[in-house]
């Protein structure tokens, strides 16, 4: 099977957003997804983008079922360590299910990889749902460290009401 | 007690450096500090800074045992989010032991806080380490949600030789 892999422009969006919703349906978490193709063009293709993005393109005028020539994507961006500097954090790493098991995952993941080494980042970074037992192998197999069980790290949000009610709060003193 | 909270400037990387080393002091991972003052000016102050961050100053001639009059910082980078778009990742928040229990914690969560509402980011984030009690009970108490025990998140990282490898490697399909 013939595909690219390369960065994703503003055209990609669309396929990008829909993936977004496939992942998201995989992870039983469908409902909380709340952005749309025009955010996510602002947020990755505007003067400060927020995010970077590779997406897997078939060749040789290949298609998916449906007919689609984007089926994957991988998308990240650069958060800071105190510790180490800036590093990659992967938000989503995804390919369509009927071509998995072709390598678009470990290439998507080996673009973003190559991106901390030329950059000389020394992290990629990752989160992942634990009963996701085919991503968690995935990962380890590559020799990804599962920072929870080996130091751990756990993910803490505040969202909502507990946010609003965090800023502005008076403290008293 | 009179202290400011105000966004922190390249002069107070030198003590932001001093507490990042004594956070990770508390956190039994000393030696994992590989960044230095220059690094964390060049990073936080130049064309496009990896990090923001706010530091608390005492006021009025107070002074830390040590004689330093700024006593801790809170260092936050913006992360994207696929459901929700940009959200803030709060790296590290310390007050030093001696000012404890001041309220400077709060008020340094809080101006972070204030950062993601008038920005309109839907969520503030963090890691904590599941022995650092004080720390779990102080987020949980202000509304926070461990994702790691609520939905299974684990944080997976590659690091050194793993993310050599996972770089400019054949993947053979």
């Amino acid at each position: 099977m013939e595909y690219e892999i390369r960065p994703a422009g503003l055209q990609d969006c669309v396929h990008i957003m829909r993936m977004i919703r496939e992942l998201a349906e995989y992870e039983k978490l469908a409902d909380k997804v709340q952005i749309t193709e025009e955010v996510l063009k602002k947020d990755g293709f505007g003067d400060n983008p927020f995010y970077k993005c590779f997406v897997v393109e078939l060749c040789s005028g290949q298609k998916s079922k449906e007919g689609f020539t984007v089926v994957g994507y991988a998308l990240y961006c650069i958060v800071y360590s105190t510790w180490e500097g800036p590093f990659v954090h992967l938000e989503d790493l995804y390919v369509m299910p009927e071509f998995r098991g072709t390598g678009m995952g470990k290439k998507l993941i080996s673009k973003v990889a190559e991106v901390c080494v030329e950059r000389k980042f020394s992290r990629l970074q990752l989160a992942v749902l634990d009963w996701n037992r085919p991503a968690m192998d995935f990962y380890l197999k590559k020799g990804a460290v599962n920072l929870t069980t080996s130091e751990g790290w756990h993910m803490m949000r505040f969202q909502g009401e507990a946010l609003k009610g965090l800023a502005f709060s008076e403290t008293g003193h």
